[in-house]
């Protein structure tokens, strides 16, 4: 609340929703970060604490949403449609409940084994979000639109690298794994981190969407 | 049906939506007090009783839904947004698509074992019910927003609860539950008690958005 | 691009769509004809084959669906309500994504039994794929609604057919499957044919929207 105050008086109208955008982005990208050491600490009390850092993480995320949200009832005139803001803000908001969720089922469902699938679809995953975080930069001023369209089309190749990474998993997991309940824990993270990686790209169809109306 | 050509005769327009929100409201009360029920019934001939009941109940939700968008098609001037009826009036039906999904589960999962974790959710589940109903009959007067705000902050709360619950009744479950088969089923029903309250914790979300704007 | 190009020249602005909507629709029918036949054949080669065909659909059904979303962004007066075109056009992009989904689990999960229940549900999606098509193609001259009404009323009727198919399936492997894994991919499959005929009822739902106003 206290950023928000600032925001009030120093930042011209406009120009909000661009600060609580990067922001966001950049928040998703610590959390994504976090999430890739997560999956890679070999030590259970290691992982325990990268999920309280992750938590908060969140939780920062839930108030940039609020206020983007709180923001667009109370302005008039928004810099691109409101529809457009709402789907963006939510979407962001998705995939960090997806990342938290992420380290969440590692710790719940005390996964012990993890991948070398897996961490390498967390990395992709990193990397998304830092295209993507380029991507919402590059909102504010579309003037460089083609850098913009740069990030989405590498956003797009990373989730068909996760996907790859995904189905081989899963066929390995059916083909080999014999212990029900390993196949039930590997199967749904492998499904979690699959389902981050797309919900980013979505992103990158709503700032696709943006560029066409706008630039 | 015949409901509607009441309305359409007695009472004024505006007043329609208040009076098919609450109805939908009451409706919800009434699944979760059948599923609350349902969770505490010994024999299943008793659950499958209870089912049934919650499947009418769950009809005469689908009903209002219908009458809520056929009156939103036909209503030029709306109490409030056309989109947060629309959404308001989603959720809702979600909520007893999800009490009913969970009966449902009960009956063709040949679930035995109700945890006690399961009937403190479902009874919390419950609670929030109630505040949900609360906080919609608080629409159609919005000088008494603090109220409104209260049954908000309470569906909050409850939501955690549940999720507390939720966390260590899955946790148990993966360090304890050696039956693969019964593991299943235990988790998706913990899951989808889960959704149900996160679910009427989105309600809350959609009636503060209403009510910044036009409180 | 290609179709799009001659589109462009040949048809008038506001037939684009319904041309671009009964393109989709065919689209959808091709690809369940080929679930059907993916869930009729013996061979896993054969599978797989007919998986490529699937594949090959649902990449075709994505340009449909970029096509007309990028028309929706170009066009200022539009045949029916902008939020309608794009809720059909994301639930019937949805109906493909799901057959083509479940094409890949069957060959994912090594899913090797295929039982009478699966194909029953099966064949009846692709009628309602049929439905789908005949009240698609209505939407363009809404003169004779009572036709399309009868295809959304037969849709109705389809969706209630794989839920009871549905259920007594879900019982049964509950009931007799004692190798965990296997009901884990008999749940799986059977789960994602319910979905994909709950999402063609959904799209009858959304023609019923467009009748009530425009009809």
């Amino acid at each position: 609340m206290k950023f928000s105050l600032i925001l009030k008086y120093f930042i011209p109208k406009e120009k909000k929703f661009f600060s609580l955008f990067n922001l966001v982005a950049d928040n998703i990208v610590e959390g994504s970060e976090q999430l890739k050491k997560l999956f890679n600490a070999e030590l259970v009390e290691d992982r325990k604490a990268i999920g309280l850092i992750i938590k908060s993480i969140e939780r920062k995320g839930d108030d940039y949403t609020y206020e983007i949200f709180d923001e667009l009832n109370r302005t008039f005139i928004t810099p691109f449609d409101r529809e457009d803001i709402h789907q963006l803000t939510s979407a962001m908001d998705d995939v960090l409940d997806l990342i938290y969720g992420l380290s969440g089922k590692i710790d719940l469902y005390h996964v012990t084994t993890i991948s070398t699938h897996m961490k390498e679809m967390v990395a992709q995953t990193h990397d998304g979000c830092i295209q993507l975080q380029m991507a919402v930069k590059g909102l504010e001023n579309m003037k460089n639109t083609d850098k913009i369209m740069k990030s989405c089309k590498e956003l797009n190749k990373i989730e068909s690298r996760v996907d790859g990474f995904y189905h081989s998993a899963i066929s390995g997991l059916f083909e080999n794994e014999k212990d029900p309940i390993e196949l039930i824990k590997q199967k749904e993270i492998l499904l979690n981190i699959e389902k981050t990686a797309n919900k980013i790209e979505d992103i990158s169809d709503i700032i696709k969407t943006i560029l066409v109306k706008y630039a």
